[in-house]
């Protein structure tokens, strides 16, 4: 660090542990903690709570007394699950519905009606099977079948309970927590479950003096994550955002007296695709997330005026048991959280944080965790992890973003013993401590130089998903990619969905739209392409100047001849075998671009999409690949449009990026103030206080120049993973 | 060559040449020719014809007499194009129906009520534009659609006459006949083209005392060939199998009265995909083709026997106007030619000729062509060629095949004088000749060895395409290299379609399945697995004890959560972005199997499809790249199902793929006998005469051993592309 204000103390949460109360008092004084936390398997002690910190208390609401939970099996939370498909051999079929699960998760609701709320179906034409042809063995938890077609294959549609909270079960057995209790979730949906959770909540209040933040991990519905009973596929189906885990007779039942229509197993399940994120969400679908939405807004309302009306602070962790809350909804802000807590690797995890309304106080949970292992099992804090490096990688990740959008605190979590063989890690952290603070300081003396144009994601999911595709960052998912970029980037960014373009348009101070993904994804957008008034909205905007970056297959489905249905906006379609009796039109590779000037070698989006072709010879080709055009840009009326044929996040492509923003906003002659030249490093200019900060995101040594508002250069050094300050 | 017959003369075709009378009769001699042939742009002199030899006369019925045709302008042939789309940016478009095709090619058909057969659509939404929204301006060929959506994509569909004969133009182009006139193609399907052409011809057969058998080129319509406008894009649309060429609004009564419901035009414009044989056929296209092989067949017999009752053979060109014969189809003996002759390239291609019935005389007319250029472009018999290399090339190719299944004649086309400075492309046409008498003669002795189960191509074509997909070599398409390896192969093989599984099963002699292709391909067939009679009817057979081979997208489209809707048996399926939140099943890589046993090195399957995983751990993957299985075996029943993530025409993928027809016909112990050990040669024993045929299709010398009956070991030494046969 060079310079910059020097805040020892303040805006960092440390977790405490009991029986190691001297190590977390000695880290609170180094790393600057002002508030110190419990974590899931720790506890505070007195001599802790006592030493004069903001005391942060977690809770888990769902999960706050297994008694409770044994004495009402009925009001465990419940998910509709597929069985495994089971080929009639015959005129019958026994299926046992919990093969394949993890039958320490699951167990099979055999109270509520089958016939009311299961299905059965043949897999292999896709119909129902009726009723009245199929058992249960509620003994067995097997489904019979009869009258079955021989060689197809039948699944049952089913409520289970879940007899193991999801996340504990996943701390359980990564600590080896051997016979501690298995702990339950309750759903709050019922009357009884939300009388007796504020009973607890109000009386834990009483019994927590000390606490001045109540952070809720989170609040009721977990996202789904359904495990299998195989070493070779412990996870079957898991989703961030998904609202799979919130179904119950009771729930279905009440979203039918409130919209007038009922929703079916099939509804959740969807032939087994459940209702992951990434695929194009039914209209039916949104309106239960609405629906369940509006409920744990509305509990979880009642939950937090306690907190308040014991003087107490409510934040919650965006993560676990988040769903229904939606930060990026409409209704979150009526919850009156103080905080929200978001665990992050990357910048675009930060931007999602310090993105969401409704709270004054944005805290990141840095990793990694204080575990001896990680998220996929790697060694963190034991023999063979490196948990410094993880560390120095994880906040080089998130600096980027932070120089853009401002969070307010950043903490830890886990057991803070484990850092006592780790003592570079200590080191580190203090440092990292202090660029927070420094960064956070020169944030709040105003907004950096930023694009004088602003940028708009198109998918499915629109403001919804802002700077998030499916929890963790997901490697090669290109938009995942794409937003990891743009969180860094100078630019304003926001999140717009289809529907939001037919309501609308395409807001006025958007200059560049982007549509990235795969065919029939949430975020490419699937069956909306089928929609000729989104089609011609985008064609009308982009024909009166606005700029389209497709990425992968934008706008794709099959609708005619065309697969990407704004072929006649990027000046390039894709070739996936339907149209192999058409010749594609030549081209010329263009000899310099814009776009491209600061590519150096050969472009690596990772994976490409291929099989790309130009529609004329108005498209100019800027690199490809065996005949297959990876880099295009293309004119339609006085708006622009490029393509891209994957996305990786790389200096090089956010620089690619970069360019592409401003070509295709018409905006060329605005790009260079306060940009480095090297691409390794990237940099913000504040005018409020008129500083320069710059970074290298490399693990080397880097030199770069950095263009003032007038064209001159400032030279500048940096260490591996380092930071200047410059008053300018 | 080593050994064998040496038949001097016979079975050899030789284009003859006016003006170059001396070097015909030359040659005829050197290359041991018995039949003389014209071809277009050729012609015979009197000295030729009455050299002896059998006189070959090519005549194309279409295109006899451009005075016919110049003064019946309606009878000229027809298609349907579609417009280039027009974006509305108004409430009004004008669309120029030519604009970016050949207008020497088309000219708009105004004559027929274009209200009654064409139709306007938006395409961006797919709906079509009442026809009481658009107008024709006769004279300038420009519709214009009133009440248009802004911003929308209108295209019309359109009737067009062709005014340039598409192989006559070809021919025209390439080799520059300038200001010769432009050859117009009449329909036969009005009575007043029938009658002048029955005329024509018999007094063309009159005129013709020496011709002793009269080559149609072919019967009347020719493959789909829609050229454009732009020297960026030629070629717009071209199909070999496709009948667009076949339409007008009196064959389109016509069919109205006989099948009791009408087609409109977009029945054949899909949407601008036209009629690709790549894609799946709709029923009513189906019809369609029936319908015009119907009239096809029953017009050229009516051809056909005013040749047979001139005292002359009639033989068929399987290229150009052969669209509506079917050679495949039922109806094909009923045209009773005597012979077909199909242009080469390949083995698969030889297959095609070979396997057609119906005729007693097959010929091949091998490649190059005695063209300056090739059909590329590329130079052939000019500076720059070296036609030699590439007829051994050809040949060896070809030669494969014929070792399986014979044929009775080869022969070139073009013309002759262009050999004279390429003498050694003389002598090798004539070594050539003698290898394919010797050949065709040892098979003339009997079949040769011949694995004991029947193989079976799956594809929604069937029968109708066996040998084929869409004219000659696609590289990168998976079943057209697929074939080409099976044509050598020493398995019988036969075509069938989904309709062919559902009304008769899977044949009993069949032991192996394939189906091979890309998603939504006609190869991989796209809709039909769609109907869970098809996936039970496979997965009986397969728990039976049959053997099924999934190659690249097998049985794949989007129903349930499935994607390969065989993935139960092929213990494969697909992530394409739907599953992207279903964790998958880890694998381990099989350290040795059968089906791999000859691989040395990587596997290059050209391109693989990639996101394959497996359904489990019963699955044994056998190779695979970036965690994608490329080859892999599975246990169904008792039966078998083998995974390729791609094919190409290679050696040692033509031993894999054998090795995987034996391993899931569970006949490995049948492997070995007649079987070369070096991958680079191949043989053929034959019982009848106890000889033994080894080839090597390599540019290098080979040593290989062939085990025989007893499994004892037969060593033999090859040249380059050389051949032994070996008296047993």
């Amino acid at each position: 660090m060079d310079t910059g204000e020097s805040v020892k103390k303040g805006s960092f949460t440390l977790p405490g542990e009991a029986g190691y109360e001297a190590l977390t008092l000695e880290l609170a004084e180094r790393w600057g903690a002002d508030a110190i936390r419990d974590s899931d398997g720790t506890v505070l002690s007195d001599e802790i709570v006592a030493a004069g910190f903001n005391i942060y208390s977690t809770i888990c609401l769902v999960r706050i007394d297994n008694a409770w939970a044994r004495a009402n099996p009925d009001k465990l939370q419940q998910n509709f699950l597929m069985s495994y498909p089971v080929i009639a051999e015959g005129d019958a079929a026994s299926i046992d519905l919990l093969s394949g699960y993890f039958r320490e998760q699951f167990r099979v609701n055999v109270g509520d009606d089958p016939k009311a709320w299961w299905q059965v179906f043949d897999r292999t034409t896709g119909e129902e099977v009726p009723a009245d042809l199929w058992e249960l063995d509620a003994e067995r938890g097997v489904v019979t079948v009869r009258d079955t077609q021989r060689w197809h294959k039948y699944t049952v549609n089913f409520l289970a309970y879940r007899i193991w909270e999801a996340i504990s079960m996943y701390n359980h057995i990564t600590n080896g927590w051997g016979d501690r209790e298995h702990l339950m979730p309750i759903d709050p949906i019922y009357p009884e479950t939300q009388a007796f959770i504020l009973n607890y909540l109000e009386k834990w209040l009483q019994d927590h003096p000390r606490t001045g933040i109540v952070r809720f991990t989170s609040m009721f519905y977990n996202f789904a994550w359904f495990w299998g009973d195989s070493p070779e596929l412990r996870y079957v189906y898991s989703d961030w955002g998904a609202y799979d885990n919130t179904v119950s007779p009771y729930a279905l039942r009440e979203f039918s007296k409130a919209r007038g229509y009922s929703l079916t197993s099939e509804d959740f399940v969807n032939g087994g695709l459940y209702c992951s994120s990434h695929n194009v969400p039914s209209q039916r679908y949104r309106d239960w997330m609405d629906f369940m939405n509006a409920f744990v807004v509305a509990f979880g309302r009642k939950c937090i005026d306690l907190v308040h009306a014991a003087g107490k602070e409510a934040y919650m962790f965006y993560d676990d048991h988040w769903v229904g809350t939606e930060p990026y909804g409409e209704r979150f802000k009526d919850f009156t959280f103080d905080g929200l807590i978001k665990c992050v690797f990357n910048a675009f995890e930060a931007r999602l944080c310090a993105g969401a309304q409704g709270v004054k106080t944005r805290e990141l949970r840095l990793h990694p965790y204080l575990f001896p292992t990680g998220l996929k099992g790697e060694p963190t804090f034991k023999e063979g992890g490196d948990p410094t490096l993880d560390c120095r990688r994880f906040w080089v990740n998130i600096r980027r973003s932070l120089l853009r959008a401002p969070v307010d605190r950043i903490g830890l979590g886990g057991y803070l013993h484990l850092v006592q063989d780790f003592p570079d890690f200590v080191d580190y952290v203090e440092q990292l401590g202090q660029e927070f603070k420094t960064l956070r300081g020169i944030r709040r003396g105003g907004r950096p130089y930023t694009a004088p144009f602003k940028v708009a994601v198109l998918t499915a999911w629109g403001k919804l998903r802002s700077w998030i595709c499916n929890g963790h960052m997901i490697h090669g998912l290109e938009l995942n990619e794409l937003i990891e970029s743009l969180a860094g980037l100078p630019v304003d960014v926001e999140f717009v969905s289809f529907d939001d373009v037919l309501e609308k348009g395409i807001p006025d101070d958007v200059k560049v739209l982007v549509n990235c993904g795969r065919a029939h994804s949430a975020w490419s957008g699937g069956r909306h392409w089928q929609d000729g008034e989104i089609v011609s909205r985008v064609t009308e905007w982009v024909a009166q100047g606005g700029g389209l970056i497709g990425i992968a297959e934008p706008s794709a489905c099959e609708l005619g001849g065309q697969y990407f249905q704004l072929a006649h906006l990027l000046g390039v379609d894709r070739e996936t075998g339907r149209t192999l009796s058409k010749d594609k039109p030549l081209y010329k590779k263009a000899s310099a671009h814009f776009i491209t000037q600061d590519v150096t070698g050969e472009i690596d989006f990772g994976k490409d999409v291929d099989g790309i072709f130009v529609t004329g010879s108005a498209t100019h080709v800027l690199a490809d690949r065996d005949g297959s055009p990876r880099v295009s840009a293309h004119n339609f009326g006085t708006g622009r449009g490029v393509y891209l044929s994957g996305y990786k996040f790389a200096p090089q492509n956010t620089r690619l990026l970069h360019r592409a923003l401003y070509w295709a906003a018409s905006a060329e002659s605005d790009f260079g103030p306060w940009t480095c030249s090297n691409i390794h490093t990237e940099c913000a200019h504040y005018p409020g206080s008129n500083k320069l900060v710059v970074i290298n995101n490399s693990e080397k040594k880097q030199e770069t120049l950095v263009l003032n508002s007038n064209g001159n250069p400032i030279e500048v050094s940096l260490d591996p993973l380092g930071i200047q300050i410059i008053d300018l």
